[in-house]
């Protein structure tokens, strides 16, 4: 495709909390964008959204809906992309989806622009975004994997409720005020919404996020171990996920052991390292109390990085804490990062 | 000593958090007393306070205050502890500390009952409960570390606001308030209360529990990674761990790895394991969403585990998932649990 003034997208689950993020991203970046589409499920369709001072009236999303679009950024649940996407391929459309249902396909690229842009150049209509927790770790390792080598990560996750959707945000607010005032918490979306039970979230954690998987991991783990191998290109790397949803509104933290293939390495090393990387803040001052928080982290685009310190048995062995805005460089900021690499590398 | 019916224990820093929760369970228990003081700084005396139906009022702490006391639980911090702890000893009483003044003199007995209990033995007088989030894991762990041998830990901890104090639990409550009235979160305690910095622990997580150390770990991670190779007897087990506070008012939860010294272990062998130890409860079914949590946990005097899972590289690793009220097995039951360990083996 010739380079365009500007493209006609498509947002897919544009009355969502990931939809309304990319809207929001899409018009701070300054995306160039020559007409715009805002598209849902039945149920939303009607709604009003302003985007760039004018009104749009979101739509049924169907299969004619991609006609003519150029870019369709896609987050309205896995089943919807897997229904829509390969219509809106068959129209011409280049598909970026924020779902899993492609994420594992080996003919879609799993990208994060910062670790593997390269992989876009392999793509056939479908890019798919990774899961929010991945993006962030991913990103703050593939610096210190290229420098040193890596064999190894551990991690601990500290998730925020929007990550589950707007209803799990609200969900949050409603219980943390009923306990305040002394009341029960009603619990009906957390952990997760289509699974039998539910407990409260508000001064709470519940380690379980997405359904559970035969050997007792859940989904988001089981998400978390294989995106990395597959983003990373390290199918014999070690990943161990523990994934805890938290009483936060925005941004996850991780807690992350990693082991490096080389010997010797400092903290100021890896300091070193993070501090020239791209997509990544170095937050890392102990004795001024410096380090990211998911408070400080929300509505940044960057992923932030403190607490570095070097394992105390292993010399090969450090650990991390890694903090981002879930529904930004999580979500909705990769997927835009992704169409902007498609447009420099004419990818679409 | 012989056996009494009853002893004079003391209560030192009876209007504090852990204070309130070791009458409560001295009541709650049974344990038997013949009389009570209740002590304080001089700031607190003078507050009056109800135990088994009768009102005492609190008096300031001096030497003199342990003249004819059997045992005397300290929960008043380390600087009180370390002034008054060992007048209490000259004037006769065995002393249940539960600061971080002695836990590692070698001196001084640090004991979980149901890990260490033979420990107490060795006493001179002092005898240091650990600290909350060492607890509960060593509680976990060492029925395994029994049967089959342990190598190694990386704990990630999930850790409530009243391991601070209850000024922590009236801070993360008005902030949660303030916030969901769209407010500012007025930051005055946490992370902690000395030092320099304090950030808002509503809807957040903060990387640091106690000071930072030279080594960039914080005081809270080395008192986990070095009491636990103390209780377990293990210098040369490899232990280390990330502390982070959580808006959550009740309950530490922990995400443990651990890496055990035999192979072909499957989680049946573990679970077996852990359904017959004392002082912990299985609560692991994945697909009926079994699992502990803070809130499930709350005023209970167990420690729960849960998401006992293999880890899926290392044949001889394993996640787990722990949680206890941190002011009932990580303080107030595990020091009068002590104290019923002492009577029982004529130990005072």
């Amino acid at each position: 495709m010739e380079n365009l003034k500007g493209y006609h997208v498509a947002v897919v689950g544009a009355t969502g909390a990931v939809g309304q993020k990319m809207l929001e991203t899409l018009e701070k970046k300054n995306f160039p964008i020559e007409s715009i589409t805002l598209l849902s499920s039945s149920r939303s369709a009607g709604t009003k959204i302003n985007f760039k001072g004018e009104e749009y009236v979101v739509q049924e999303a169907t299969p004619e809906s991609f006609e003519g679009i150029h870019i369709a950024l896609f987050s309205a649940g896995g089943s919807v992309s897997k229904k829509l996407a390969p219509e809106a391929v068959k129209r011409g459309a280049v598909v970026i989806d924020n779902t899993s249902a492609y994420r594992m396909d080996p003919e879609v690229p799993l990208v994060v622009p910062e670790v593997n842009e390269e992989d876009l150049k392999k793509h056939n209509g479908i890019i798919a975004n990774p899961n929010c927790s991945t993006i962030q770790m991913v990103a703050a390792l593939k610096p210190l994997q290229d420098a040193y080598g890596l064999s190894r990560i551990i991690v601990s996750t500290y998730q925020a409720v929007s990550g589950a959707g707007t209803v799990a945000s609200e969900e949050l607010r409603n219980q943390a005020r009923d306990m305040l005032d002394g009341k029960e918490a009603n619990a009906e979306i957390l952990p997760v919404k289509g699974d039998k039970k539910h407990f409260p979230i508000a001064f709470n954690a519940l380690p379980q996020i997405d359904v559970f998987q035969e050997n007792g991991y859940t989904f988001e783990e089981m998400k978390m171990i294989n995106e990395t191998k597959k983003i990373m290109h390290a199918p014999e790397l070690h990943v161990s996920a523990t994934c805890v949803r938290l009483p936060i509104v925005t941004s996850h933290a991780e807690s992350v052991y990693i082991e490096l293939n080389q010997d010797g390495l400092e903290v100021a090393n890896l300091h070193k390292v993070l501090q020239s990387a791209e997509g990544v803040v170095l937050e890392d001052n102990p004795s001024e109390q410096v380090y990211p928080t998911p408070l400080s982290a929300a509505n940044k685009s960057d992923v932030f990085i403190g607490r570095v310190r070097k394992d105390l048995d292993n010399p090969k062995g450090f650990h991390l804490w890694v903090v981002s805005d879930n529904l930004l460089k999580g979500a909705a900021w990769n997927s835009v990062q992704i169409a902007e690499s498609l447009i420099k590398n004419n990818l679409l």
